[in-house]
Order: structure tokens, then C-alpha cells, then sequence
């Protein structure tokens, strides 16, 4: 059972005494843990202490039960802080007090550098400044869309507020009225160089004031009444979020510390170290507690996230032989099909999100379905990466539609952090590739495989015609763990089979990872990767047409191509790859690597067609002539090199 | 001889008569242009066309000479508008009418469908929104440092206010009081959604005032003696940087157009366009013009930008033999050294940018040497990274310094941009790889190449010891073009040759793109990226003692293996390449690639180490060990393979 949310209205002075030495304790913990690592962050840790200990302490949280659906959701922004964090967790009974200080920062221990969610009572990992108010917009979204009476309190640094992605956030929360989100900036005035003021000067409670928010200033952030007093009115204020600005000391507590900035991000000495326990009045068990660090040894580590709830998907609808249609069309016909499947359920828990954009993605439909469960985040894309990726792990199927070029190159920073904390993002991107056309190279985003094949838990799928966009999309919304699946902008022809019927109809069934044979030959293997598959069978047509037998195989998981269906194909002598992707970093690559991976590397030539310099304005059709990636160009490939 | 700007006090009524009557001109050529490519922006170019048309006539630039080093720089930021820039652009004889009319979005036009310098007398590719002002800032901070009197322009649109990189970029002119600096904001209240007041409510006036600009507002943006005005009085005010915010109407100027959200983004049907121009009063030559287009040859277009002015390099100071240090301690020192060389000069054309991590970028040093050349931007890195691009072309040398995590992930499309715009900035980046340690996975940026790799433009360097940052460094500083410079954070050994002498001391020749061969064997070649070296020469000597003689090759230029150094490896018939970064897309994908490429995949073996997942907190040496590229571990996976 979850207790109460700042219950009492002022706390009893038994209270204040047992949370003055709960604190001193923490400072303790924080010196000892930075010292025995040799390195992290004390100054922070110890000026935002009494605001995190406050926070665990009477906000909706039980260190008996720290994923409680129903929970307050406290995200630490300033990742750094991560001792002072997992200090307050320890003392609060979230986790072993021993183990957080003698641990912290050694491999294999869950008391990692930057916060981690391993470590119970944190929600999201965080270490990249400016991310974690959008994070918590996403858990305090949730509770909007399930129903929840969940709180979620976002404690901040303040030179962390120079970064442009918190004035996005501030605006978001503001639109949709997310009185259930509290933020907390830590004042303490100092950031690594020095003064906030002379390193970038900011009137921080001017900003969160013209975005529309209510701000309260707490004059001593360490003074437990008066934080208790100031969290305990920013819960519910009726359709504002709050900002505490409180002002703080830095290292505070320890006399030769304090305000000093060069203890932002050093550890003490060891003997200094024991001489600040001693003026704090406390223990020195830095011996007993290095021998821990000794002899240690990592236990397994429960990651939490990953999953999606199950929703209904409705009936697929799927395109026929001659029809010609843009994936983009097909995926927001499969999408407003959910909606529609969804709409009577009372609370249905999906969400999808636009950045201005909703008329090209196709999610209009849905957004006229489900009008609740579709937001408008603006143009304001780091934003929405980072809130989509703590959405989707909050009960919420969470589905991001936008161009490849801000879904992909402008967010990537927000889905690496995504991905670290095992967000359950379902991103979708239209508008990738050459395909893109006339608006030109800004907007032809030709490194969707090179950028997102860095991150070791997203999966991605690039449909090779409509149809298959249907069964992605379908697929993708039921998988846990992240999710891209990226598309062009064009209309393209329904892929047929050898007899004429539509290869990726109904009867197909998506298995990730794999690729479709849709035509067999003998002497070269065209591996076309989504879309430019119609453009390797117009090259098979072609090659046929001269006696020249080609297979045609349709790539949508460029990630990993497998090694049976490697094999196949360098078994014929001759691989080509078809990408509408940057040549040197897309399918071709990651081809080149698992032939050479599977000793494959002597079977078969490999030739690899793409883009090898920024694409310009014009038609489709123009640029793939112009870059040899269109079905006269692969069949002239193909015919040279035989 | 550039004009002066704004010479008049008010324009007179012949001069007002003049402008309305090219500004009708303009109309109908953004609508010919966009009906004719059937795509395009006509709305936001109607409502932009004056504030453009004041801007290109009366600033100090001259169509004759549009690449003065002294004219005014004026940046359109909402790159969509490029109908409008275009058109102004051609009536005012920077280009010409027919062709910027008729080849709209043509393959092969300069007339790209986003603004593009291919284009004399626009100065930066845009189409990413929010970039704009940061370049402009960049432009503005050339004329600081250089003393130079040009006045920067910078228009954007409305809906574009909401991207958080413009609040970063309004903080960093204000700290610097860039009152050479223009910001004008088309306040025409519409974005592709709809009214920019239900899309994300936000008050520009307020927030440009927050962060302490002058703010002026115009009540009617179509007025030309108003704008004339404004634009005027923003020249020169001491001290704060002013926004102009000027009302207007999407689509002015076309009764049926006004104000119809859904004309941002579409051009008119060729009847509707008819109408369109009948009502301007204007002649229909889309026949004609469509001839044009029909039979246009594209021509050589000439980018600018690339070139970097040539500094005082002082002298360089070089490591001995057992010597141990960080790269980022040799890079400090080699910095230093150029402050040093051009302290004398009057204005030395240098900035160095920081993102309050001076202390262990170890810019400091440079920074108290020439403190006027230093800038420090806060936690401000998307701003940081688009202003020093733009910097970059402007007779400045520029080098910006930051980790991995922010220099590279958080900043990615910034870079893109940059590459596009043919940029020279220096981007060095610290604390790349597992070597970064303890503060674990969010700051261990292990994708520097698999990243920065999809650029066309960037070249890379992995230095390989310290020695080797300082040949890096200098090679970098006097190269053009963007050059990206990554090192990690630890102290490594000085590397030495099989003599015992210091391999990259001072007669080492650094030639971008080759391998170097640090110890000579015959049974297998480890190909080590960086600083990974020395763990490789390390497993050549436990190797050696086994009576294994292997090959290794210091590797500090992923992207581009050469055939030669491959041949050189191939021929060993084992390759083991080691990485400090993930192993699907760094030095062992681009390996894999070139050995396939150049036929040597059957000729050789490739193991691939490198980091397979993301990292934990601990120490280098631990993860090392953990992720086997440490020396014990190479030696062993050679000696497995043999």
C-alpha cells in the first residue's frame, strides 16, 4: 500500500530532527562513496540533498514496493548527482546502504556514475543534461492518460537549465495543463566553470514563468520545512505545473567545501575526506567500507522497462496486385484501424505524438479516432524523443510518427538515452532516403541505418512496399522494446510474386530479421533494402528480358542480415546491395561485415549501390537515375559485372 | 564598393512605389516556381516576401559582389521559404529571373528546395528549423573578433520559435551583446497545423525580452517604410541584440490564399495559379517558363566555404620514450602553444568554443592566453556546434571542444548541417570510448565513427597516443574543411617503435588516411584504432614471447582504410581489428567493407573486437578487460585463431 502524498500539513519537529539526521548521514554516505571511487559528483549531491530526501521520503513511494504502478515517479535530471540519489534511496530503504557506498562506480555494481534505474526507487537513467524534465512530462503524461493519480517530481540543476530541450518541455507540460508534475531546480549558482551568472546568464524563474508555469522560490533549500511546505503545495495546483527554484549551497555542510565549484566534480582525498567526517560528526569507516569494495562481488541486476501493454490491433487491410500507394498511406490506414478497434475502451492506453507534422506522417486519421490519445508537441522534437521514451515504459503504447531527419538525425542524443533505459518507443519515420525529392538534401534523411544501427536495443524495419508496411507496423506495435520502422515518401507499386499476387498480402507473416526471396535466379543475388526492392525487380525484369537469372531479395532488417540468408545468396557468386542509404554506412556495410563474420567473405563478389554524396532537389525517379539506385541502373550493375 | 545599410531615415514615396511593385513581381514568381515544381512553400515566402526584400535591398551587400568578406550576412532560417529568398534574390540581380523561376526543385538546379548558398546572396543551408539564429550568431561573432563592421540578418518564422536550440542561441548573443545582430520573427501566427497559438502556446515577445534582447513589434510586416524602420533602428543599439517581430499574412497578397494553413506546404494547381497571377495584375508566362525547365541543362555551381585562414602554429612539444599522459593534456598543451604564437597579433582570427567543460577539454590554458578568443556557451551544446560552423566559414579558425556524448551524439544534425554547408570547424572531442571510465555509459560515447562516419565531408582522426594528438592537432588546425579530432580521457603510454623510440615523436609525418605499422610480424595484423594501440603492441609482446610474430598497425583514420595498408594485412591472413567503440559500426565495419570491396575477403580472416554493448561504471582497465581489448585479450583471441 502506497502512503499518502505529503500528508501532514507541516512536519513535527521530531520529524525535522530525524530528517536533519537522516541528512547529515547522506552527506556521510556521499563523501565516502567519491572518495573510494576516487572520482563523481559530491558538490551537487550535497545541495540538493534534504530536496531528494524530502521527495523519497513523503511522496507516494514504498522502498518495500519501488514499482508500484501507482507510485510517484521521481526523476534526478542531474545525473550527476547520483550519489546524494542513491544515498537517499539507501537511508530511505530502497537499497543497501553498504552496498551503495562501498560500491559506487566499480564494474558490475548497479551504483553506477550517472543514476541508473538499476538502483530501486530511480526512474530513469540520466547523465545527458536537460533531458529529464521531458522524461517526466512522459511518466506525468501517463497518469493523464491512464487516470492515474500518480505525481512525478523532476529535480533539475540550474546550469542544466541553459539547455534548449528544458524551454520545450516547459511548454509542453504548460499546453497540456500537467498539474500532476512538480520541477525542482537545485540554486545553488555554480556549475563547472564557475557562476551561472557570468557562464550564461539566465532569469531562470522569468522562463519558467513566461511559459506559463507557476514558480515558488524556497529561500534555504535546506531548510526541511520549508521544502515540505513548497512540495507539499505543488501537488494538484489545478491545471499548472509548479517550478521550485530552491537556493542552495554547494557541498553544503562540510565548512571547506561549501561554494566551492571545484567540487562539482572531484572526490576528496582521502585524508580530507576524514576530516570532513569528522566536522559532520560522523563515523570513519572508509577502511571497513574499502574492504567491501574488495571483495566484491556483482549480483544480477533487474532492468526494468521493455514491455508494452497489449492493445487491439483491428482488422488489417491490405492492397492488391497493380495498386500503387505510399507506405506512409498504409501505415496511417493501420493505425486509425487501432484507433478504431480502441475507441470504445474507456481509457485506452496509447499515445501518439506529432511534431507539426501530422498531415505528412498520415496520423490525422487517428487524431480524429482518438482525439485524447494523440498530442501535439510542436516543433519541438528533442522534447518529444525524450518524453516518448519515458511514455512507452509507463503503461502507454507510445508511437512517434515524424520525418527521418528530425525522428532520426536531430533526436538521435534523446533515443541513446531511450535505449539505455530500455524505452519501449515505437518511432516511425516517413520521408527517408533520396525517395524524399524535391525538398532536398536537408530533408533526405540517407542515414537512418548508420545512425540507429549504433544503439543495441532498437530493432528496425523498413517495409518494402505498403503491404508489408501493414504487417510491420502491426508487428511493431505488439513487440516489446523499441522500435523503428522508416519509410520514403512516394508512392510505390504493390510488390507482386513470380505468379503475379501480392507478395506481402495477407498471407505473409513478418519474422524480424529475415529477408524475402521474391524472385529465384542463379547467377547474382540482388539484396534491395525496403522500398528499392520494386526497383530490383524492375531490374530482374530487365535481366530476364537478356537471359540473365537473377534472385531478388527484399531487405527490411538491415541490422542483422542473417546468416542463412547470406548464404543463399553468395552462393550464387555475386552480391548486389540496393540501398537508398549513405553506401558506406547502411545494408551494403553490415552485408560486408557478416560475409566476412561468416567466412563468407571468399564465396562471393559484393558490389554496393547508394549514396555516395548528398542528394539535391528533384524527383524521385531523377535522383535514383542520378545515384544508379533505379532498376535500369541495377540491372546495368548487374550485367557489367557478370 | 558595398552600399551602406539602411543610409536613408525614411524611404521615400518613389522608393516605397519601387518595392510594392517588386514585391508583386515576387508573388507571382513564387507561385510560378512552386506551381511549375509542383511542390514547394508559397505561404510562408508570401508572408516573408517584404521583410526579404528590405532586407537584400538596403543591407550592405551588393549583387555584384555577393561574396564580400565585409557585406552583411543575412540568414533565412525558415529554409522552406526559399520560393521567397529565391525570387527577391533574382529581381534584385543577385541570380537570374527565368532560371531561379523555372528550375525551382529541378535536379541539378542551384535552386533547391530549401535555401541553399549555391544561390549568391543567401549564406547558409537551411531547412532544419532552429538552426538559423545560432549561424547567425556565428556570423555576428566573426565580426567581433575579426573588427569588422557587418551587420548580421536573421529571419525566421513563427512556428520555428518553439525549437529550443533558438532559446539557447538568444541566450548567447545577449551574453555577448551581439548588437551587430538581427532577428526578425514572420509573425504570421500559422504553422502546418494550424494557428501556432493551440499548436504550443508561447509567447515570443515575453521570451526574447526574458533573456534580455530589444524587442520591437510591427504591427503590419507588408508595410515597407514600417519594416524600413525597424530594420533601421535594430542597427547599432549598444549592446543587446534586437528582434523584430513583424505581423503579417500567410499567402499575402492572394485573396484566396490568405491565411489558409494548408497553402504553407502546396503549391497551386497550374488554373489555380492562373487566377492567382491574374489577380496580381501579373503576365502568364508559366507556359513559357515550363519550356524552360523542360529543356534546362544544369551548369557548374560554385560552393563557398571549405577554407580556413592560416594561423601562427608556435612550436610543438613532443613526448619521450616511457613518457605517460592523456591526448586531451597534449592537446591543451599544443592549443596553448597557437595562443601562444598569436598572442601579438592584433586580432588574431581564432575562437575556441567550450560548453562549461574547459577544465577537462584542458582549454583553459588557451583561454587565459587569449581570453578575447574563448568563448564559453554554457550547456548549450546544439547552439554551440550550428554558430561554429557558421563561424567556421567566416575567416575564422574555429575549434570547439566538448565530450564525445555532447560534441557527437547530443549535436549530430548540427554537424549534418554544417557537412552540408561545407563548414571548417575543428570539432575535437574528449572522453569518446569505454576509456571514459567511471562515469559510465551515458558519457562513454562509443559511436564516434559509426556517427560521424555518415557525414561526406568530415574527416576523422583517432589519434593514437599523445604524440600523435599533437601531429593531429596541428594537421587539423591548418586543414579544410570540417575535421573531427576524438580522444578519450586516460593517460596512455607514449607509443614506441621497436628501437624504443617515441613512434610519433617529432619526425613522424602525419598524412591523413594511412595506417601506421608499429611492429612488423607474419601471422597475423592487429589493425588498432586510437589509443587501442597500446593495448595491441601490448599483446605483440606477450605474443612474442609465445614465439608468435604478429603485425600492428596504429589506426587513426577509420573511415577510409586504404587498399594498400589492407593488402599489407590481408596478407598475413588473419586481421584482428581492435576498437574502443561498438564493433558493428566503427573501424571493423569499414574493414570488413574495404577488404570486400577491394576483392580481399577471401584472401584473409576478420575478427572484429570491440564493445558489444553498452558499459558500466569502472574503471578503463576493467572495462577493457570486460569488453576483451585489453592486451591479455587481444593476445588471446590472436593466438585462438592461429
Amino acid at each position: 500500500m502506497l502512503p499518502p502524498r505529503f500528508k501532514g500539513k507541516k512536519l513535527a519537529e521530531e520529524e525535522i530532527t530525524a530528517l536533519k539526521e537522516t541528512a547529515r548521514l547522506v552527506r556521510g554516505d556521499i563523501l565516502k562513496m567519491t572518495t573510494l571511487a576516487a572520482c563523481g559528483h559530491p558538490g551537487g549531491s550535497m545541495s540538493s540533498c534534504e530536496a531528494m530526501l524530502l521527495l523519497w521520503k513523503y511522496a507516494s513511494v514504498d522502498p518495500g514496493a519501488p514499482r508500484d504502478e501507482n507510485r510517484d515517479r521521481i526523476v534526478v535530471s542531474h545525473g550527476h548527482t547520483a550519489p546524494g540519489a542513491y544515498a537517499v534511496l539507501a537511508r530511505l530503504g530502497f537499497c543497501n546502504v553498504d552496498e551503495a557506498v562501498a560500491t559506487f562506480r566499480l564494474l558490475g555494481s548497479p551504483f553506477e556514475g550517472h543514476v541508473e534505474q538499476t538502483v530501486p526507487g530511480a526512474e530513469w537513467n540520466t547523465g545527458n543534461l536537460g533531458q529529464g524534465l521531458s522524461a517526466a512530462c512522459g511518466f506525468a503524461l501517463s497518469a493523464v492518460i491512464l487516470g492515474r493519480d500518480y505525481h512525478t517530481y523532476c529535480i533539475m540543476g540550474d546550469g542544466e537549465q541553459q539547455k534548449g530541450q528544458i524551454a520545450e518541455a516547459r511548454r509542453f507540460a504548460a499546453k497540456y495543463g500537467l498539474d500532476n508534475l512538480t520541477a525542482l531546480v537545485d540554486y545553488n549558482e555554480l556549475q563547472i566553470s564557475g557562476s551561472i551568472h557570468t557562464v550564461m546568464p539566465q532569469d531562470i524563474r522569468k522562463e519558467y514563468a513566461a511559459d506559463g508555469w507557476k514558480v515558488v522560490e524556497v529561500e534555504d533549500g535546506h531548510d526541511p520545512q520549508a521544502m515540505y511546505g513548497a512540495l507539499r503545495k505543488a501537488t494538484r495546483t489545478g491545471k499548472k505545473p509548479t517550478c521550485i527554484i530552491f537556493h542552495s549551497t554547494m557541498s553544503k555542510g562540510v565548512s571547506f567545501m561549501e561554494n566551492d565549484h571545484q567540487w562539482h566534480g572531484k572526490a576528496l582525498p582521502v585524508d580530507k575526506c576524514r576530516q570532513a567526517l569528522e566536522e559532520l560528526g560522523l563515523e570513519d569507516d572508509i577502511d571497513r567500507l574499502a574492504e567491501i569494495r574488495k571483495n566484491y562481488r556483482p549480483h544480477a541486476v533487474e532492468h526494468p522497462g521493455g514491455s508494452v501493454p497489449k492493445i487491439e490491433l483491428g482488422t488489417a487491410a491490405y492492397y492488391g496486385p497493380g495498386d500503387k500507394t505510399d507506405c506512409r498511406g498504409a501505415f496511417g490506414k493501420t493505425l486509425a484501424a487501432v484507433g478504431e478497434a480502441n475507441r470504445q475502451a474507456e481509457r485506452p492506453p496509447i499515445a501518439v505524438l506529432d511534431c507539426d507534422l501530422a498531415s505528412s506522417e498520415r496520423t490525422t486519421e487517428f487524431a480524429k479516432i482518438l482525439p485524447g490519445n494523440f498530442f501535439q508537441a510542436g516543433i519541438q522534437e528533442h522534447h518529444t524523443a525524450a518524453m516518448g521514451g519515458a511514455l512507452s515504459v509507463s503503461g502507454v503504447l507510445t508511437l512517434w510518427a515524424d520525418f527521418g531527419v528530425f525522428g532520426v538525425d536531430e533526436t538521435y542524443n534523446q533515443h541513446r538515452l531511450n535505449d539505455m533505459n530500455h524505452s519501449a518507443l515505437k518511432l516511425v519515420t516517413t520521408h527517408v532516403g533520396l525517395d524524399v525529392g524535391e525538398d532536398g538534401k536537408t530533408h533526405q534523411c540517407i542515414d537512418y541505418v548508420g545512425v540507429m544501427g549504433n544503439f543495441f536495443g532498437y530493432r528496425q524495419v523498413l517495409p518494402c512496399d505498403p503491404n508489408h508496411t501493414v504487417h510491420a507496423l502491426r508487428w511493431g506495435l505488439s513487440a516489446d522494446g523499441p522500435v523503428h520502422i522508416a519509410m520514403g515518401r512516394r508512392k510505390v507499386p504493390v510488390v507482386i510474386d513470380a505468379e503475379g499476387k501480392a507478395f506481402y498480402g495477407e498471407g505473409y507473416r513478418f519474422e524480424y530479421g529475415r529477408m524475402d526471396v521474391v524472385r529465384k535466379g542463379s547467377r547474382a543475388a540482388v539484396l534491395a533494402l525496403g522500398t528499392t526492392l520494386g526497383e530490383a525487380i524492375e531490374a530482374h525484369g530487365i535481366l530476364k528480358a537478356k537471359g540473365i537469372d537473377v534472385t531478388v531479395m527484399g531487405v527490411s532488417c538491415p541490422k542483422c542480415p542473417s546468416r542463412e540468408d547470406l548464404t543463399a545468396a553468395a552462393e550464387t557468386g555475386l552480391i548486389v546491395t540496393v540501398e537508398d542509404h549513405n553506401v558506406n554506412t547502411g545494408l551494403g556495410a553490415r552485408v560486408a561485415s557478416a560475409l566476412m563474420e561468416h567466412g563468407l567473405g571468399g564465396k562471393t563478389r559484393l558490389i554496393r549501390l547508394g549514396v555516395d554524396r548528398y542528394g539535391g532537389s528533384g524527383t524521385p525517379e531523377a535522383l535514383y537515375r542520378a545515384f544508379h539506385i533505379d532498376g535500369a541502373s541495377i540491372a546495368a550493375t548487374v550485367e557489367g559485372a557478370l
